[in-house]
């Protein structure tokens, strides 16, 4: 059997699970994930047998320490990935839901219930933990999922998910309801991604690299996360206290993360008097930081921030910093050089709070809080699929819920339209 | 200037002018609408004349009757466009909107709030009295809008829009929020389907082979309708008359339309006595029915359906019947053959009322109702954009909700990350 065929194959019998997995009762669903976090525990070792050969390869062709240190299976790594998967099967299941009903004035009774999407597609990178955290929060918001991880993780991801479809197999689900694409070409995710009339929804995790050959080549819809260049606005009657916290908070904490703050806007009447003692924090932490003239004028030792520092996600210790002459510059600022990820305000002035919630079309949007919670566990969803950065389907950390989508129900008893 | 540098000086300036929309309160949209409807009744006669232009390129190309049906703007047509912006003035205006709101355990307060999408693309065919409903349902929910109607209708789509533009500079709203894409070729639509930085979604409303093309170029993402293969089943505990009222219902009163019956399916028990019964008042209406080999044993003149009949949409007085073993098959059938559009069952049982509803995963599913009903205005949206066969973002009759988008709001109190 060549390449397509399999895939065609693969992905036909996954279409033909979401038809029966949309069907299971929370409790099944619930049942299996259980067995799924036992099973990942009774075969840690054998895990770890899988990810040894990974480690080894990876060794061999000289991949940084950064990289194998994300492809480690440790104890403490399939612990967590077993409690992750404890945790959802305790949220509440998103499917069958009725959001809403509403009578029509020829008394049908018209509902909105939540259904799952169908078939979902997930293109990771190196980590192989994902693969159990998608393939359960898919199969908790009853869809099939197709699984293609890095070929760095090959053999841990196998493991993996043999694991999790045994699992279901010992609960009377269709294994075919996790599917894991083995074929190493990247030819064979473009012809994955053509497949519309079998898959739903295609979420690529991964660099911006990834993110953007998937979603060139993909004829099914995809949910984006380019980057997340996130700002914090320092207002004129900020509690400096606060301030200083949160900034040291969103940039130092997790510097990798998109989450992590990339842009400093100080309002002008404050920036003598907050700006050094803000530098001085953050250069304590290792910052670097590159300023726009006004900063470089109250402290001519910062770096100079080039027009394309503005537009940098740097995933590092830099923080670019600006003064602004107020809210409407900065909104105008973020509305310019932002990625619509996650912007936050620190003031005590009302109407500004307001007004920033209001006008910043981000898909997070702080008043006196860091930049960090911008994430599904935080924000309360219970988990996280991914960020979407792009406005259709879902905005922002996506939970078990946007994995799902809505039909119409109608209850009539004979009605016919008139015209 | 040339075709290209034309569209993205379009598509940026319409994006400039979708921040300044998303912060417009109801009441300047309501009352721009309301200009729009008198503009659109104070300047009839100009319109025509303008349509008539339209009217003697249609005559003179030789197209069909039911296009230049399509095409024409008499007074009734006018009257109704008008009358169709002040009822989208009326509705509730979704922007704002607070989803949701809770509590961390932190103490974060978490919100989710409605916001515009930014700039919608709606690429249609030759009715022109869409021009005026898609930018009125885009203005109300704070888009701004890029049209391209049909070349047929391009004397008229221009007219219609400056009327438009007039009304918003006259409520000091800037005219960029409707643009216009006056360039006649093709390849038009396919660059302007590339400019993801400026356009957020695209609707295109047409045959099929329009929104295949408009698929298939597009970086942005689409809302499908392909085809609306709609399915009744009547099963075993049917009312025969409601059956027989239904039926004629949803494939006689507009058969051209997506939301019209293509294949009936009858419970074996009950075929012997429905099924000529139900022939009968088909052909009394005009409709041929291409039967199944068991439907046609019962009724042996009636036409053999092919294998492919079971996935058409005729879009017309054609209909083809199948005898199911119960409602088992019926449901496996639709799944099998089915378009996800709406389907209905007619019946007296309960529970199989309740299965019905909850294993057909289509996008509009009704008990003992038309399904003529699946339309946003029947549901109670108020209005509709468009319809949607595919899960992401929509699924089934979108209203003005559905050109929007939710962001996380947070209120915090100088909150940060733990870890």
């Amino acid at each position: 059997m060549n390449m397509k065929d399999e895939i065609l194959n693969l992905a036909k019998s996954a279409k033909e699970a979401s038809y029966a997995l949309s069907r299971l009762g929370s409790v099944q669903k619930n049942k299996a994930l259980l067995r799924m976090a036992d099973g990942i525990l009774q075969n840690a070792s054998s895990l770890k047998r899988e990810n040894e050969k990974d480690l080894k390869a990876a060794q061999k062709k000289g991949l940084s320490q950064a990289l194998i240190d994300r492809l480690t299976l440790s104890d403490k790594v399939i612990n967590a990935m077993a409690s992750g998967i404890q945790e959802v099967a305790a949220l509440p299941d998103p499917v069958g839901e009725v959001v809403r009903m509403w009578r029509r004035p020829n008394d049908l009774l018209v509902g909105k219930v939540r259904i799952p999407l169908g078939v979902i597609a997930i293109i990771y990178e190196a980590r192989p933990n994902v693969t159990a955290d998608a393939a359960c929060l898919c199969l908790k918001s009853g869809n099939a999922v197709i699984l293609r991880g890095g070929s760095e993780a090959f053999s841990s991801n196998q493991a993996i998910a043999q694991i999790l479809k045994n699992a279901l197999e010992e609960e009377g689900i269709t294994p075919h309801a996790i599917q894991m694409l083995s074929t190493p070409e990247r030819e064979a995710i473009y012809f994955l991604l053509e497949l519309e009339d079998y898959i739903d929804l295609v979420i690529p995790r991964g660099g911006e690299e990834l993110i953007r050959a998937v979603a060139q080549h993909s004829r099914i819809p995809v949910i984006k996360h380019y980057k997340g260049v996130c700002h914090i606005f320092v207002d004129e009657s900020a509690d400096f206290a606060m301030a200083e916290k949160i900034i040291i908070n969103a940039k130092v904490q997790r510097p990798e993360v998109c989450n992590a703050l990339e842009t400093l806007l100080i309002h002008e009447a404050i920036a003598q008097d907050f700006l050094p003692r803000m530098v001085k924090a953050l250069e304590k932490e290792g910052v670097e930081i590159r300023g726009c003239p006004r900063a470089r004028k109250l402290i001519p030792r910062l770096k100079e921030a080039q027009e394309e520092d503005w537009y940098r996600e740097y995933l590092d210790l830099i923080l670019s910093v600006k003064i602004a002459s107020g809210l409407e510059e900065a909104i105008g600022h973020i509305t310019t050089y932002g990625s619509s990820h996650t912007e936050s305000i620190i003031t005590s002035n009302y109407q500004n709070a307001q007004r920033f919630l209001k006008e910043v079309n981000s898909s997070v949007v702080l008043v006196n809080a860091s930049t960090r919670f911008s994430d599904g566990n935080q924000l309360g969803l219970g988990a996280e699929i991914g960020i979407s950065t792009t406005k259709l389907h879902a905005f922002g950390p996506m939970g078990l819920e946007e994995l799902t989508t809505c039909k119409f129900i109608v209850y009539g008893e004979g009605q016919i339209r008139e015209s």
